[in-house]
């Protein structure tokens, strides 16, 4: 199921949906005309935990050739939000977890050549997070190096805390994509929040896919744009700590929550292992790809 | 006004109070017998701005020698929670924030002598939060270096996105005291989340002191002792970046929230730093004072 955040015009509240070929089903206008109490918000469904899925999948399937009135809208006349608009807390972010994205790194910033041993964890605020088509911000007063990462994001389903690598993928509600908006110039003492957690530096979306459709979360290519040129081109096979690694490895410590969102890292092509460094400026557009999920696209703006 | 979350007993859900001398003050059920809809959540209570305090500070003084029946408990006779049990994202926390830690971690952890030019932001998540006695739980499959550092915390009030220095105090709640405890050897590729994000890794309360009660927040005794013995002994002047320096710098980038919470750095005498290294282990209890605020008292435990 590939469930969004949209809404039909700018008056309105944000409401959930399925994408079923090109139409956004609503997916608690769907449950009313079934007789069902569905949620209209993401977090919320996720907190119902799987039935929740199972439930709603069964709804599409059967009202699939004769949508009740009023439930559908065509995708081109809504807009879409990111998946979850207001994460309830910090995006977990994973840096250095290509191997050919370490060797850049070394090159062009201030991190070591060795493979990390474990994964290196940072932290994005809520308050990052933007939708398609939204404006990355750009402010030329903070930055003047600001750069592209493509990422695989997992979702959390289900409370983690202290599972397994042969549990953890069950605690993965689903699959979307993020940008990772960095800006290089803003790393202090060697902490990424700042430069990685501004306001917009974290494009979202365009939706989630539950994990029974991602059968392996190791093998998706993954690529980036900027205004139509492929900059980033790789497959989450090179990842050096799986999905399912980091979800353990991070809940050893850090309970993990329903609506938990860890972005698993980038490949190798961002701007600063460039030669010479490219960096994104007003008038930009990014489009971030990850396979089986969609695309991302977002304008980059002066604020 | 001094403001704690607490509860009568552990069936009851936490309720927002008011201190006053040796009584806790429900501040909604003081509102109800002056025919005041006051909220019960210290988040909600926050949101409503500067009216809220004004009206509550005004219903404290006037009911003041008579409370109403059922309003007041003794304080003896509650548990206290943290302030704010359940942030709404991560923690802002500020690193290497008192020139002389900045020479005791160059000498024992792996940070740089010069002193930052900018603010050192690092986050921790808010499933870091525990309450006064709540216990910081010891995992030693994970730490064998876990230390303590007493912060005054600044709590937002007022949404603040890019505020100069001069108006930065204006977008401050209020005060409270954290610990932000770190396991030094969680480090990962020089960023901290991990090492201070961990579950129960930040002690915060007993209380959140509204702002107007803090002329100067630059001039307070702040105090950590380990088993009755003074660790840290230092005064909020020896910040380099100020409280009002830090909320308008993060503000910059970051668009601050009404409860975010800013940690705001740690003096010397960390067990890092020490020699030989002292660390903290089940059965150790700390206390951490902030002066004009009150102290938060802990017990290491093992799980």
């Amino acid at each position: 199921m590939r469930l969004v955040t949209y809404r039909r015009n700018v008056l309105e509240e944000a409401r959930l949906g399925a994408l079923v070929d090109n139409l956004v089903v609503d997916i608690q206008w769907l449950g009313d005309a079934a007789g069902y109490d569905m949620p209209c918000d993401m977090l919320d469904f996720i907190d119902l935990g799987p039935n929740a899925i199972e439930t709603t999948t069964e709804l599409l399937n059967s009202f699939r050739d004769d949508w009740p009135v009023g439930v559908t809208q065509p995708l081109q006349n809504v807009k879409l939000l990111a998946p979850i608009p207001r994460p309830r807390k910090n995006i977990f972010g994973i840096g250095l977890n290509y191997v050919e994205h370490v060797e850049e790194s070394s090159r062009s910033l201030d991190t070591s050549a060795d493979l990390p041993k474990q994964p290196v964890i940072f932290s994005k605020p809520p308050t990052c997070v933007i939708g398609p088509d939204d404006a990355v911000e750009h402010n030329a007063k903070i930055t003047q190096q600001m750069d592209w990462e493509v990422e695989l994001a997992a979702i959390i389903g289900t409370r983690a805390k202290r599972v397994s690598e042969e549990d953890a993928l069950n605690y993965v509600f689903g699959y979307s994509v993020m940008v990772d908006i960095s800006a290089r110039d803003n790393r202090r003492a060697g902490q990424w929040i700042y430069s990685k957690g501004m306001d917009t530096y974290a494009p979202f979306g365009p939706c989630i896919v539950t994990a029974d459709e991602i059968p392996d979360p190791q093998a998706l290519n993954l690529w980036l744009t900027k205004n139509g040129e492929t900059k980033q081109d790789s497959n989450t096979k090179f990842m050096l700590f799986n999905v399912k690694t980091l979800v353990s490895d991070i809940s050893q410590g850090i309970t993990l929550e329903p609506g938990d969102i860890i972005a698993t890292g980038t490949p190798s092509g961002v701007g600063a292992g460039r030669d010479p460094q490219e960096w994104l400026w007003p008038g930009d557009v990014i489009e971030a790809h990850v396979e089986g999920i969609g695309s991302i696209r977002n304008p980059i703006v002066a604020v």
